[in-house]
């Protein structure tokens, strides 16, 4: 794990960190941001996932998150959204698909399987390198996210509830094995048979559930998203929750797009939501 | 005045603009952030000026100010740093002269004098606009900024103090008639006489005034930036505030460095002391 860089920030210090990853099998980029509190005792921890062209700056950045963090007590960590340097022609031509368009799966098609895996990556390796390295508690971890991140957000806890206690999105593409940005990365990583797509497809996992996270999930959308309609689909979602007797709060604010503006508006909601859940 | 983009932002409006500068004799561009009160009544509006390299965008996206702005009803401006395609090739080869380091002064020595006007394209040109365009209210506008636009922010107040009615910085250029980044700028931009440049230092105006400000100048500096010793002196301008009888309040934050996780630190206090000058 090495270091990149370094900043005080509200008290606390932000971090990039670069490390040789086994699961996708090159270099991959992670920042952090340690609150004041991480210093005296381990802290609960939230992991961000951001959206379509993004990288592991971007929420830092952008976000305003660090505040609220830093109010709270939590941690947060912010992974890349694909492997990058992967050599594949057809990983680099287009913005929402390939480099940082990895949608949080283990792709199981050619010429993406070998380091398309950013679901393991999480899972087995982030996750586990940042509870041995920093001071968190490993049973209050939680995982939230945007537009495909927000995907990956639910998905993620939906597939590994054990790792993740807590989960809330932003604008989430809510049922992507429905929506073309889902249907062009579905095919191409994980093929044809359209089951393995419902494995990563949160609205069809969470209707096979039974209130799942029974704290709740928290989602905010906006009115006034380009991409409502046609990719995000939170009426899936929030019909799958209804049937699985999941307790969803999902806002749908007038007038809010799909950027970090939208994002930063209310990320407060998102980290008392946290906060409420993981310091239980 | 075009509407490039706007985004919905905690409950106000961010929007971005270009208009056809008279002063500058091209287009420029800034940003605007219309806090929610702005839509009932008239508000305070607070200029922001920022640093080398950046352009309008760079506070709206990075300092996580809209929050504090909404809360207090202050309305923010960020212009852009200079002229934009100026097709003077000595104006874009260095990062700090030029396009993206206007210095916000009025240059005086060719090839710059026609183009390089940044304090009248301000005072006489953005600041009228500004308040003929948006529900401001004309005695209640302050001016801060980061840098480059912290020396900026004190200079414009120091000169124009029947336009600007509060000002604080982060990290200013504090006496820049004597440190490497002011000495290249001023030579180039007002030539060999070294009386032009004392006009366009901080320090050495306000050696020369009496309280110009009685409600204070706030000043935050974080004492891991790199640019301090050699760029910055603040000691420099605290002595002349001492001279001056000028209250002033310099925070020296042990930890923090000269970019954005600093001025995001500590962006509510700077919010809240001109909204406690511009309210009253």
């Amino acid at each position: 794990m090495e270091l990149l860089a370094g900043h005080a920030c509200f008290g606390g210090r932000q971090a990039f960190y670069r490390h040789a990853s086994e699961e996708i099998g090159s270099p991959m980029r992670f920042s952090v941001y340690c609150p004041p509190q991480q210093a005296q005792q381990p802290v609960p921890v939230l992991f961000y996932l951001a959206g379509l062209t993004c990288t592991e700056e971007t929420f830092m950045i952008k976000a305003g998150a660090q505040r609220y963090a830093a109010e709270h007590g939590i941690m947060l960590v912010a992974p890349d959204t694909s492997p990058r340097d992967t050599g594949i022609a057809d990983a680099v031509q287009d913005w929402d698909f390939g480099e940082g368009a990895g949608f949080y799966l283990d792709a199981t098609e050619e010429p993406y399987r070998a380091r398309f895996r950013m679901e393991s990556y999480l899972v087995r390796e982030l996750v586990p390198l940042v509870l041995s390295h920093f001071a968190v508690l490993p049973e209050r971890v939680g995982v939230f996210g945007h537009s495909m991140g927000g995907h990956g957000a639910l998905v993620m806890a939906l597939r590994h509830p054990q790792v993740f206690r807590s989960v809330s999105a932003f604008a989430p593409i809510a049922a992507p094995s429905a929506c073309p940005w889902g249907e062009k990365a579905f095919s191409r990583y994980l093929g044809r048979n359209r089951d393995a797509w419902l494995q990563y497809d949160a609205s069809e996992l969470m209707k096979k559930r039974r209130t799942p996270f029974p704290d709740g999930i928290w989602i905010d959308q906006g009115l006034e998203d380009k991409f409502l309609h046609a990719q995000l689909k939170p009426e899936s979602f929030e019909a799958a929750c209804a049937e699985a007797a999941q307790p969803l709060t999902l806002r749908r604010h007038p007038g809010y797009d799909h950027g970090y503006y939208f994002i930063s508006s209310f990320m407060a909601d998102h980290l008392a939501f946290h906060a409420r859940i993981l310091s239980r």
